[in-house]
């Protein structure tokens, strides 16, 4: 095997003491399993095993930080083959979407996707040359003879990757036929769905009724007021456990938390019922979820976790003709201290309970989480996720963090991505980052090269597996 | 010519290899020409032409940058020889004035304004002397001596300057007869207006009135109305146009955008015609008027840029006395998520408009303006400004932006300084600091140097360039 | 003396060149006095001068830096020995205490209170092995021994320190008797209180009925209404200036100023000595009290502080077993520019007075703070506080405060801390990193060694003598 184009030392500090310490962390941690309790990687795709149609098909359609940076430069997404829901047509040429990708890959440059990319075209496909106007389709030729090898089947990829588990996302209608084929097929790798509610807590989303419908009918419960609802998602958290779950997530906007009396819930929830929740029903209702969801995870042990803080679809223009996801999402300023009150009152001192917060908005990093985190025995901090899942995003979040929660209130590093081809990219970046960062507290004499090495480890490994008991 | 004083490896992070680097990137912009669409230094300096008077009218009267700091030090304005608007006497001694400068000087280390007086001392006047109390009146006369020559004429500077592009800011009621005179005199050298319609569209302003009278006016159309408002102002932009003109430009406390109806408009806008409007009113009409500019924009093709969130004004005393401007502004956190949604919903897909949005507040760059920037095709970031037109600024602009918007969504560098002379010096800092940026990429294997040079030019120029359409 | 086992260079950038000037930069400051004007030591503890009992006395219990750390990873307080004020049995045995604090330590690496109990340790008790599961009882006894002979007497160390002035931190009701005993003594070091009144101001505190009958009592002044509670807070000021006070504190969730009329104000205390006082009433009071206290600094020359943001007893369950104090303080987002405007207004501009700002919510620093501080006279910032005293925290402040304000609108350094053995380690952690931020400025040609040495010790010594006026 060649050696490889990328740099041994890349994202480093320069500093040739600071980076050679950095690189012995690193190499104490590179080859440790992956964890990736948190992800969007759909079961289908292991499940079925089928070879991946062509790059374009891999790369670009399903990644949102990929076309959202060539939309922002006057891309358009149909010319990019993004799919519409509302049958409007798109490219359907997928070398020409790939010219256009490698034609404006240079927009990527400095860009954590820029980084990973990288990654996944040397470390995975073994390609020598950057991607650009020239190149892009000897590359693209390229790999779609790889990608009809054994080599390249989901399965291979994933045992070649050395993930240890993989959380996938479902919401609590889901029958997790996906998984039951995965386990039926006797693969004995560890894929676990993750309970997220959200379509089921959102009374005021036009889906809610078909999710609470979809809930009745997988669950046998007869969902006709509140308490049904309640009992019927607790009936699904133990479909979960029963692949496995250990986790469950709630996408909020605010994580305002408070507790409705069951009166004032059922009102609302037979408003919603009938169409007329408002916008103030929503609000109050997953306020009220939240409390809830940390009550039934104290009782059945799934590990919470709360990931704050996106005004979803934007932008109404993308999201009516492509649906949720596609690059429309912009954060919003988050508040926890006084949110969070209530609800941390009532559970955060338990030790049966364990709550991950992730944020979009890191000015609460050391204003309110790390304080946080640093004193209620339940809390534990995600890593720095979405658009701070990156290299500086990384520096800021261990900067602002460490001093006041220590690392062992974190739970090293999650990803957070439906681009399968793109976790080890990730995990490989954050345990040089880490390893960067405790290097530097090495050279400043803060900590020594043993604790580092332990601390190192923990960052990779060991903390993900403790905090989501793994 | 004897070697500058200044250290040519300035700025740079010391690191010796990535010093190296950035120094590689400065050399291949550093003599790049300057374009500048963002400013406030007058037309009527360049239409006439005549020597500046002595320094402190030079460098110290016109620049808030210098006596806030002096003033937060005790000094009082009027002991500095600034114009009051009360008829308070002030400080006729420029020499005095001059060496209270001298004496003080030491409080500008590790500010930008330091850095960029260093540079004007030393590459500008030849001054291989500090500024302090020995100093001071020797420095002075030096600089008395050299403002007497044809060397330190504006236009001469201007051209020294390798100036290509010089906007200056002005209200819709401006006849722009500098600009009229200076194209009269057949220098040919690009100094454009720039649109600014502020005082225009802040219906509670005590100056609202004249300024509507002025524009009646200059335009011909006599304002009654709300539709008579928006044809004058339409008539402007083209007059505006007719000398250049690239952009328009508002100043807003909040970006918050909002279309009124018509009739809602006219209402608030016959309150303000008989002094009646509220702030409540003011709010409004500015949300609308936001909305307004972007729709003529498209039409007309002038790039909007915003510069939100300062809170004009603050201090009652120093505004009294000494008029806007005087150092006694202070900002205020700002929000654009939310504030922009019908803006950026209305206008941010369309592929004719470009905006460009600055901010006082630091903390909406990686929560809401990359992602924004990194979305919407018509929006392009704005350089790190006014206080943060520094380097840690710029340090931190780059950080928090670059990885979810890149640099291609944004505008490079653009100053925003009534002091002529501080513009090379700032180009010059800018230029050095994108330098050491790019060199930490290329440094950590992020980027490499081919990738790294190109990028320094956009940064330098093609993106201004291109933004403004220049 | 055997050489220290903390490394001469530690906590300084690891760059070669920038870590020698840092150096040199940190002998010229290291051995100047220690000014500590705002702090929590009890005056007790120096005018009875009895040896400490043991380690766990000494460092753990009083410190919720450091139990709030271990509680967070699920350690009880109770097994911590901390006080209860609800009759709750706690852990007697010290020695456990000490077993379970070594066994946990290691979750201080790379925090502040891990840097500075290194200090205490080696610096302190000339301790030469980290402290762990296994070496934690013969620490334990090794500090015993230490602790009963005269070297550890708390005046002995007061000296050993080389602290100019301490601090502490008083209710208007306290008869100061310890600073009495102390000054009858004849122990001639400068021990003075600081006026805090804000158990004398939140009318909505349980305890604010008891902290006016006290202040009736040491006054001698009856209060009845507003106006006799202004003239006795008058009064004690006027006492607490009899014992040196050189300034006063107040501790505000918001830094929200507005002054009421007295028949408002008068309405208020009214309803509060009846016991009817509302939040809103607390915080229209508090606004009051903040004019007031400014009102009085300008007549008496006590320097005014305020410490703004912290959601106090944020965890009731903790407040309600262990009391206020015991690290369940949460920091809240802070506003200035709009909350300290009717108080700039009137006190800002006053050459006699000066406020120092500390706040928790860092977002301020370069978009509110450093701006007000860079222009109103009266204004200065105070150190990097509390969650942020710290390395980052200080690299943080430096950062975002220096380029618009100076550093001459600043305090320098002051600790803020109940831990007595702590006071040096955190001088000098501050001392090292302002001479590593100054080194930083001269590596890059901003500032030349000579100015980095003056503002050096502007930064240890010259500002907080000057701006508390000690």
């Amino acid at each position: 095997m060649k050696k490889s184009i990328l740099d041994e030392y890349r994202f480093f500090d320069p500093q040739p003491a600071l980076r050679k310490t950095a690189y012995e962390l690193y190499l104490n941690v590179r080859d440790l399993p992956i964890l990736s309790p948190h992800g969007h990687v759909e079961a289908k795709m292991l499940a079925d095993n089928q070879p991946f149609p062509d790059p374009t098909e891999l790369l670009i359609i399903p990644d949102h930080y990929i076309y959202r940076m060539l939309y922002s430069q006057g891309i358009s997404l149909e010319s990019l083959g993004i799919p519409t829901t509302d049958g409007t047509p798109v490219e359907k040429d997928h070398r020409k979407i790939w010219q256009t990708f490698g034609d404006n890959f240079y927009l990527f440059a400095g860009t954590p996707t820029g980084v990973w990319l990288a990654h996944e075209f040397v470390e995975v496909f073994g390609i020598r040359q950057k991607l650009n106007s020239k190149t892009a389709m000897k590359i693209y030729d390229r790999m779609v003879e790889k990608l009809k090898t054994k080599e390249f089947l989901p399965r291979t990829l994933f045992e070649k990757f050395n993930i240890e588990v993989l959380n996938t996302t479902d919401s609590p209608s889901d029958p997790l036929q996906y998984h039951k084929k995965m386990r039926e097929s006797g693969w004995k790798k560890r894929v676990i769905p993750c309970f997220r509610p959200d379509a089921a807590v959102n009374v005021a989303s036009k889906k809610w009724m078909d999710e609470i419908a979809g809930i009745s009918k997988v669950s046998g419960i007869d969902i006709r007021d509140y308490r049904s609802y309640i009992k019927a998602l607790e009936n699904r958290r133990e479909y979960f456990k029963s692949f496995g779950a250990v986790s469950t997530d709630q996408g909020v906007e605010s994580p305002y938390s408070h507790r409705l009396s069951e009166g004032e819930a059922d009102a609302i929830f037979q408003r919603a019922l009938k169409g007329q929740a408002t916008d103030k029903d929503a609000a109050a209702f997953t306020a009220n979820m939240l409390m809830e969801m940390a009550r039934m995870s104290i009782e059945d042990g799934l590990v919470m976790q709360i990931h704050a803080g996106a005004f979803r679809n934007h932008n109404r223009n993308v999201f009516e003709r492509f649906g949720p996801d596609k690059g429309g999402d912009i954060p919003v300023r988050t508040e926890f201290t006084r949110n969070l009150h209530e609800f941390l009152n009532e559970f955060g001192n338990n030790l049966k309970f364990t709550v991950v917060l992730f944020t979009l908005d890191e000015t609460p990093y050391s204003r309110e989480l790390a304080p946080i985190a640093g004193h209620y025995p339940a809390v534990k901090l995600g890593a720095s996720w979405w658009f701070h899942d990156s290299i500086q995003g990384m520096i800021r979040y261990r900067q602002n963090i460490t001093e006041t929660a220590g690392i062992y209130n974190t739970v090293g590093f999650t990803d957070d991505t439906r681009a399968f081809l793109s976790i080890p990219a990730r995990h490989d970046l954050a345990r040089r980052m880490d390893s960067n960062f405790l290097a530097g507290l090495v050279a400043r004499h803060i900590i020594g090269i043993d604790e580092a090495k332990s601390m190192g480890r923990a960052l990779a490994y060991d903390l993900v597996k403790k905090a989501y008991r793994l």
